[in-house]
């Protein structure tokens, strides 16, 4: 093991992406709802717009020209604009919220539940995720996602890259920066994670966003992060957990 | 069960005395620390006094007359009063650091980890403590309490019984106040939250002051709350989890 690493206390995780599979749970549970309403849509591409519609939602946060939005409203306010463009019409309010709410289902990765649970027993885990608490909460019952807190971004009202949702670890876990290890899929998240002075562990996820066109798998290659793993198990594997 | 709980979706608990029994836990590692620094004194009245040094020094934050203190640094606070009445001298940073964590590593009642557990399958759970979050983390690891959140005071840098602390739960967790449920082996802290409109659940913990002087335990009576409980593991029963 990396001798800079045994000062790590806790380890944060980007979750949409690098713990669970967000474009096979979205696209499965909209093609459900597509067959409860008799809707004969392309529901891989509302998927990916869908997702497509996330970063720009949550700059218009962090440029402050909107107010503070949890994710679950922003996911919401992007629904109504996708209900709007493929004219999707007669939703309840009630199945309005249920679909915003996708987001609270998403399947983990297939090493993810074992390779947390490793890590909880040497480390502090927490999401580190653009998520609300209440998503957050929900995404990790549906997942069996076993955090020991959830360090939502509504606690600082910051969606990453922001400064203060990084620190956001080491100010409510009482610990120094360089003892928390941000770990992502995402290289950007891992950059910024950085130059606050967190330690860094990339997880390979090639299959995010299968090839669609709401992105493209980061790589890495050893040495670019702290840790450079295939996996959450791979992951605890080198952290000796 | 009381029709009136088939809305609650999420029990909070209050921690000290309810879910962990601090004072058994904290003369039992006085004594040792006792034995080891060969320091022959009376550490149960040790124990009381600490825990009696609690309200105030929260009341004092809560007043505005001292700012924002998270409950592990007021804890160190009422330890070097501890230190200086009790003429305990010498301890390193590091020891006064790990003395004044002890309210980090308290173990739980007989019935907590298995009535939590329980719970856990029906309903969000989490401490509504006036712990911060990162005493709340390490307890919940050192006691194995299978917390879904951490909702600490310093998220909203107010102390029980302040309303701010209450409604922390309804907002962080995207519910009503009425979907949620304060537990609690202290009726004052349940009045508040019933005032908040919470509902409520006592526990009773016969034990928690052990016939010392900080403080004696409450009953209560069928009626006086939504839900009047021995033990965790009969809430667990009475809610059908």
């Amino acid at each position: 093991m990396n001798a800079a690493l045994g000062t790590v206390k806790a380890c944060v995780f980007d979750t949409f992406g690098t713990v669970v599979d967000w474009r096979s749970s979205v696209i499965a549970e909209a093609t459900r709802w597509g067959d409860a309403k008799g809707l004969n849509l392309n529901w891989v591409e509302f998927a990916d717009r869908w997702r497509m519609g996330y970063t720009p939602a949550m700059d218009r946060v962090r440029k402050g020209e909107v107010p503070w939005t949890s994710l679950d409203d922003l996911q919401r306010i992007i629904l109504e604009g996708l209900l709007e463009n493929y004219r999707i019409e007669g939703l309840s309010e009630e199945e309005k919220i249920d679909w915003a709410h996708v987001w609270r289902r998403l399947k983990p990765w297939p090493d993810s539940v074992e390779g947390l649970t490793r890590l909880k027993n040497k480390f502090i885990i927490s999401p580190m995720s653009n998520g609300n608490v209440a998503l957050m909460v929900h995404l990790a019952k549906f997942a069996a996602l076993p955090w020991d807190v959830i360090l939502g971004s509504d606690l600082v009202r910051h969606y990453k890259p922001d400064r203060e949702m990084y620190m956001s670890a080491p100010l409510y876990l009482d610990l120094k920066p360089e003892e928390v290890m941000m770990c992502a899929a995402h290289v950007g998240d891992l950059q910024a994670a950085r130059s606050y002075g967190l330690r860094t562990c990339f997880i390979y996820r090639p299959n995010e966003y299968g090839g669609g066109p709401a992105g493209v798998p980061d790589t890495a290659k050893s040495g670019d992060f702290d840790v450079v793993s295939l996996s959450i198990v791979d992951l605890a594997k080198q952290l000796g957990a």
